[in-house]
């Protein structure tokens, strides 16, 4: 993967004229909040204080996981097929949020355990049938979830190549809060009981049966420790990785990332440990109620844009977030300064 | 201003019609959290299962306050008028949202102290060259606080006559958070202290000085009570006032009322003592980081669409939230049930 060398001092040259330029604006100072921290962002990021949004994308991966055929989750795992379907016919959430915004959806089958009809619509980028159950072995071979970073970073490579420069990541793996608790418990040394939700609408019984078959799990695989990759292999999804490869993909090309929830977190957390820099092009679009994911965004000390309640995946946080992207652009390249409209400052004091 | 009637049985029958379209879409129930609130509630107010928002308005009420003569603002009385000739030149944050999500906006002089050009982009609805220091006598006439009241719904009735449907209410008047927080803490039986904080950006001294003077205001009008009238009247300003009026007329109109930040949100309180049922047609978009207005709406026990931390008024944050509302339209409007879909259930236990 590339890496986009920037001389330090040219940098902060260009972040201390960032500031300037957000600061003189008609406005008093800081008065725009979060958009003026996503405006700064985005202009750090692209190098320039003319900044736009181009050919906005997101993937949806999905995947189906050993797990869920131990009862982790309220949907039987058929769901991820038929909702893959429901992608190809515009008809899910991700549908009508992409839609709003024209933003360009692509769906992928990084391993769903079944064989679709040839659509022109779907990518068939399928690792196996559904990863392994992680509570007898590793959910993937080392060679699976090595061709999962590649394979993603590969459509990375092919979405940049359209022009595009602003990209989210969605799933869609009945299952995979529970390969995303497992992840985070891991990567971040935090209990797992801080890290297991409700999923898709667990009742307080299948909540305690998810949080004591992940306890076994861990025990299980106690020796593999937090290598990023290692964690990746054996709580899996086939999604997680394919989107973790494609994170680190689209921060090489200072793309802007857009992280959706709890899962697409998970997979951010193990780029963010193969390699920090992801950071600066990561923008957290939403805190899910799952209940992992406040403590996840917390514990990285980051702010999410929206707080709307939503735990659904499919990249909807990154969709519906993503107008706000679009205003912090905006009001960086079109409002006026204190100077060009005559405008009174604040007094200095 | 008309009363829409409904029959109480027939509301009834379609509100459970329209939980019940929300829950058969393609997602755990609730998954969508805020964004399903916010469509039951726009088919609710529309009286339909078919919802839309149609030219979508913002009008800016601007003028000056007599209190900011005794140094309540961080800022001079001439921004008022400054920033006016700003919006009329498209370079303020408001003219950049509007412009985003093609959002029609009118600038109305409710009471500048300025004589502008004429502009047929500026509304002359001028009730006077800004209210009276409420430190010294009440800030308008009952005769100037009611003319306000019927210029706003004018105002609203225009706009409605257009086709609209949604229409947010946007301010600008240097000192005009002392007003709103006076009205705050009169209508709401709050102390001063937890309604008045830095506006446009008082330093600890300044917040001192502020919260002693508006404490002498406090003193000076005990008497007035809690009437919303007399309240609007003694404290003004103008803008709040019109806005208050435009409010009550969209609401009876029912139309979408999208209310922006701390200012605005005082002119909703005075309308909802005025008439309660604006409640089900007011949406609050933003929680400003001025500090009465997490307690203000936290009074109200109402949700706010976005916490972005901004504090600018202009009626940013409903521009801002607007695509969020149409999120919650487009899932309504678009998405699969999950029997169109062919997909699987979450198993009834």
């Amino acid at each position: 993967m590339e890496q986009h060398i920037t001389a330090p001092k040219m940098q902060q040259d260009l972040d201390a004229r960032i500031r300037e330029k957000i600061d003189l604006k008609t406005k008093p100072t800081g008065a725009l909040g979060l958009l003026e921290e996503l405006a700064y962002q985005i202009a750090s990021v692209q190098n320039t204080l003319n900044t736009n949004l181009v050919a906005p994308h997101i993937i949806v991966f999905a995947a189906s996981h050993g797990i869920a055929a131990s009862g982790v989750s309220a949907y039987p795992t058929e769901v991820t097929a038929q909702m893959v379907l429901n992608f190809l016919n515009g008809g899910a959430a991700i549908n009508a949020f992409t839609r709003q915004h024209q933003i360009e959806l692509t769906v992928v089958d990084a391993g769903v355990d079944y064989e679709f009809p040839n659509s022109e619509k779907l990518l068939d980028r399928k690792i196996g049938f559904g990863t392994k159950n992680f509570l007898e072995t590793t959910a993937m071979t080392a060679d699976e979830c090595l061709r999962c970073l590649e394979e993603g970073a590969e459509l990375v490579k092919s979405v940049s190549e359209t022009g595009c420069n602003v990209i989210g990541f969605g799933e869609m793996g009945i299952g995979n809060t529970s390969s995303a608790a497992m992840i985070m418990s891991r990567l971040l040394g935090l209990p797992l009981a801080d890290c297991v939700g409700i999923g898709t609408g667990l009742d307080d019984a299948g909540l305690d049966r998810k949080l004591s078959l992940l306890s076994q799990a861990a025990e299980l695989h106690k020796d593999v420790g937090n290598d990023p990759l290692q964690v990746l292999q054996t709580f899996g999804g086939f999604e997680i990785a394919m989107m973790c490869g494609a994170m680190l993909e689209a921060a090489a090309r200072q793309m802007i990332v857009l992280v959706d929830g709890f899962i697409a977190s998970s997979a951010y957390l193990a780029a963010l440990k193969m390699n920090h820099r992801v950071r600066q092009n990561a923008v957290f679009c939403h805190q899910s109620e799952e209940k992992g994911h406040r403590i996840l965004l917390e514990t990285l000390n980051v702010k999410p844009i929206l707080h709307l309640g939503m735990r659904l995946g499919e990249g909807t946080g990154c969709a519906v977030a993503y107008p706000i992207l679009q205003s912090a652009v905006a009001f960086l390249n079109e409002m006026a300064s204190f100077e060009s409209a005559g405008i009174s400052g604040k007094p200095a004091l």
